[in-house]
């Protein structure tokens, strides 16, 4: 870190602040300038937080200067890593597209869905039965009966799936009717769920929650990563912006600054990250071509009949012309989809 | 809700449209425009999401007429909800201040603060045995120790207590040893959270998600009331903004916006509202002079070595000095403090 | 517009709004509903503000049915448009690439960057004589020094050009030596700034302000439009968010979005929506595979000695780099580049 | 400045950014960590932007040591600095407040609105003669023809005014009319207006912009102070934020944070910082509990005839009574008003 002094700081308060320094485990090291003082502080600085430093009288403000993460970040391990999911692998140069309904609504629905998105190119199937709905008086998917559904599809169709997990107590039971359990952006900073699916060995799919920064994104992962699992993928969904004509607006930035930052696999949600089906697919497109290693989409195989997300759920033949369009995209930046 | 067609929708759009609406269980009203149709749907509109309509062909946008929250609303009880807790109570004339350090970390820390807090006019000990950290590598808290130390203090000194609570299993055991529960705001859409505190006869104390609307914030409430706890507080914490010269910007108008949506009683939270201690004051008498109905404020013994959010705690004799503040200022809006 | 009555609106308030709509000119239709009144106002609305109904007794919001804009409006103006720059056409089915300093500094720069950008593909010189700096201890631009320098250039290599103007008394001046017209992102609602340019005959290129809205920004050209210079496109340059991973948050969604709702070609700037010159050409590729018409980028011969936005300024060569991986993509969805 | 060099930064890096650093002028002062080296930057920075080193290779960030604004800082200007206008003063102990409607629409209702806002114990009258509005087809203001009635309301009543002022050249005509000249919120970076009014000697009062920082309204001032006009007050206005219950989110803590950061006296907008004229009154308490030196607020006689802004217009009774409700709070923080 570096600790910055006030423009009037006197010798005693910094020496106070270098005091605190080193009684923290640290080796202070100041640099005079013209209008103020600051004290660089060497050391792994990551278990301490800067409001140590901040309460201490005649400091304004400091800064850190190492990421929070670690296991996490790409500094310590160069290779990106590949997550091995049921026959399927994410993070190789091969784009993975991830789709299906929003919710699992009946057994002829999700066949019909999963039919649709296998024949159109998926290779991984998407459809929640644990919902999290802003309101108590929306449908709050099927729940056990829907996991029980979505592992007859996965079996019968040999279609890898991915469904959401919303409490620590049932992630054992989700576990073991699903290939990738997914954690919601709700919940991206529900902690006790971050520890409980980082202490059993499954794929897991860590949502960027609609306002979290960045860095706040690796720190969940690294919540997974240091409680022993490290199959985790990052997904960027949208954040929530002042802008009113879409629901979300999705962050392509986040897409290279990730691949940057960490070694771990990126996907991209252009269902929730637009909230418009109309808008999915040249999303999509952009997402790709800013280096994606997968894609996540909401079909339905009738989306006015949805019983969630409707407005954003792709009809099966839109998605197949999607997948089409995505291909293309990837051969042009260098990879296969 | 008002479903609005498209400039070019055809007749056979409307008239689909119209028959979706039926098929609900709505009444549709058609109103001709000059440029655009648009359909009025009458009927209870809080179990359907505007999705089932803005995915119809010719449909451009569907817009809610009623707001989504009813057990929360001021309309069906005009009343101000009243608060009992141990003695003390909430949402009367009498603006209540809850203070106490972030985290539990000893015996010696949570009676020296419960002490000066007591002593300096707050009524409600609030202190951390759970702690949400973004860092995996920061204090988590002293657990079920922590909770001891609090009923031993709160039994000591008489004083009522507020402790967060973070997943559903842990419910129960945390209503053992407190007053008031409080959501977190990283967990204000944790619903599986939600129900679970909805299913106890216990104060809740719901603080607002850093990136939640207020209607969000009601609907969160709304969980907590429709599954059978009326006894809900609200509390605005700051949300997250562009500016970075706080760590949060204190949003003052949700204090005049929630008094007149809702009858549930409003507290403010200055110390994560500003993120720093030199602004808790300033803010804690602005919030309370916008019509909050009380405060709670992080007020540490020796800020300086707080194991957490040291940089927004008060020391204790700014703390009572705050009080005396607080004190004029709610005199002045005709409340006692 | 519709009016949504409040839950207690009496009837004389219901009366009342009623006969302020008829005052106003426009027809009023009522609908009864369960537990509301709402009210459709029939006629052209765009004159009028919500504010003239949401000020009445018993009304609670108001809500437009209409676009606000109308010359800038795809439902006026199905086709396209095409703007015509001295040779060049920016809205037809080839993506084109703007390219050059962010400040003109001398005339050995600016043709060494115009001869690089050219040589690379990039068929508009872009290069600032006014510059807008937060500061006003920052480099200010060269003025018209600058301007002659960028006619020289521009006659010389025969490369079309765009710069900035600033201030309404300098748009006949800056008009005299460039073949675009930029408005910068802060002077998005410059008012007075927008009449003058619309009251010129010469390509305009709007920038989105970084606190703006789509619809904004579409106001802002309906501003230009209305003035009588129907040459106007638009530019999506990200927006300021809670992220500071990256300086901006470009919009990736605002590009399908815009191309939706209006026949303005719209470009991309990669650049300033990210301000990090390596995440230029993946977000440059994104845009494109969204449906972007163009691109403007910034390029510099030498960005470590550049004046002003160094950091996210390419070098020539990783220029001509991203001009291929554009055409790629561009070709991969059909458009030439 | 602190250069914070990359993980893996050679020493060749480290040397050359170090080079760097002494050819601009400043000494560079490494501290090499365990991960990391950090150079410290030695001089005067203001002039300087950390692009420069943050395009060096091998350099990861660059972060500032010194507040960029100087002539606006509280460091070199440690008493607050007091405005004279017409007899009254601002950046007093007495709170000053303005009030008058949005714009001027006739002698009538201005003289109205004058005497209205007078007697209830306003001291300044606010109206606008040139509006900047979002749409090109709405009212414009009276221009001239307003400032002519602004001015014969003033010298029949002496009640100073402050009105708008959009265009470098229209500085000098309405500084003819009025006592104090406005810059909105949507000209806080039109650089040519601010250095304009820096050039005559006048006070201004100068908003916030809806999306910029306290640093960017400071370095505006900045832009005025340097130009040679001491005479600024800085207004917040509330800023766009996510949240839609209002029309911007009024930042509080803008006002205790201005306070300690410059002399200039700081004074709140509830009106727009709400836009709702029920919010208007307490969070003008609010605000002036927190540390405000003064108000503005829209008051107009019939604000369902306002030709702008009625939404969040107050009519002249409720004025009167805000104004005894500030007066209290005012004297429970010690001042009066």
């Amino acid at each position: 870190m570096v600790i910055i002094m006030k423009h009037n700081a006197t010798a005693q308060e910094i020496a106070n602040a270098m005091k605190r320094v080193q009684e923290l485990g640290f080796e202070p090291h100041p640099i005079i300038g013209e209008e103020r003082t600051i004290i660089g502080v060497v050391g792994d600085e990551r278990p301490v937080e800067p409001d140590v430093f901040d309460i201490l009288d005649g400091v304004e403000r400091t800064v850190r200067v190492l990421h929070p993460f670690k296991l996490a970040s790409r500094e310590f391990h160069p290779e990106g890593s590949v997550v091995r999911v049921n026959g399927t692998t994410l993070g190789t140069n091969q784009v993975i597209i991830m789709a299906g309904p929003c919710s699992i609504e009946s057994r002829e629905q999700l066949f019909e869905a999963a039919h649709a998105v296998q024949e159109a190119g998926a290779t991984i199937l998407r459809a929640g039965a644990y919902k999290p709905r802003t309101s108590p008086y929306s449908f709050q998917g099927m729940g056990l009966k829907g996991l029980e559904l979505l592992k007859e599809v996965r079996d019968t169709l040999h279609l890898p799936t991915i469904t959401e997990v919303m409490a620590p107590q049932e992630v054992a039971l989700v576990a073991q009717y699903t290939d990738i359990l997914q954690i919601g952006a709700r919940n991206m900073q529900n902690f006790a769920l971050l520890q409980a699916v980082g202490q059993i060995q499954k794929p897991v799919l860590l949502k960027r929650g609609m306002m979290s920064t960045i860095e706040e994104l690796l720190m969940a992962a690294e919540y997974i990563l240091s409680n022993g699992n490290a199959r985790v993928m990052l997904c960027e969904r949208g954040i929530r912006t002042y802008e009113t004509a879409t629901r979300n607006t999705f962050d392509i930035n986040a897409i290279p600054v990730l691949k940057a930052l960490t070694h771990l696999p990126v996907i991209a949600d252009p269902s929730h990250g637009t909230g418009r089906w109309d808008l999915v697919a040249p999303i999509a497109r952009g997402a790709v071509a800013a280096g994606a290693d997968g894609l996540i989409i909401e079909v339905h195989p009738h989306p006015a009949h949805a019983m969630s997300d409707g407005a954003q759920s792709l009809k099966p033949e839109k998605f197949a012309q999607l997948v089409q369009e995505v291909k293309r995209v990837a051969a042009a930046v260098g990879r296969s989809a």
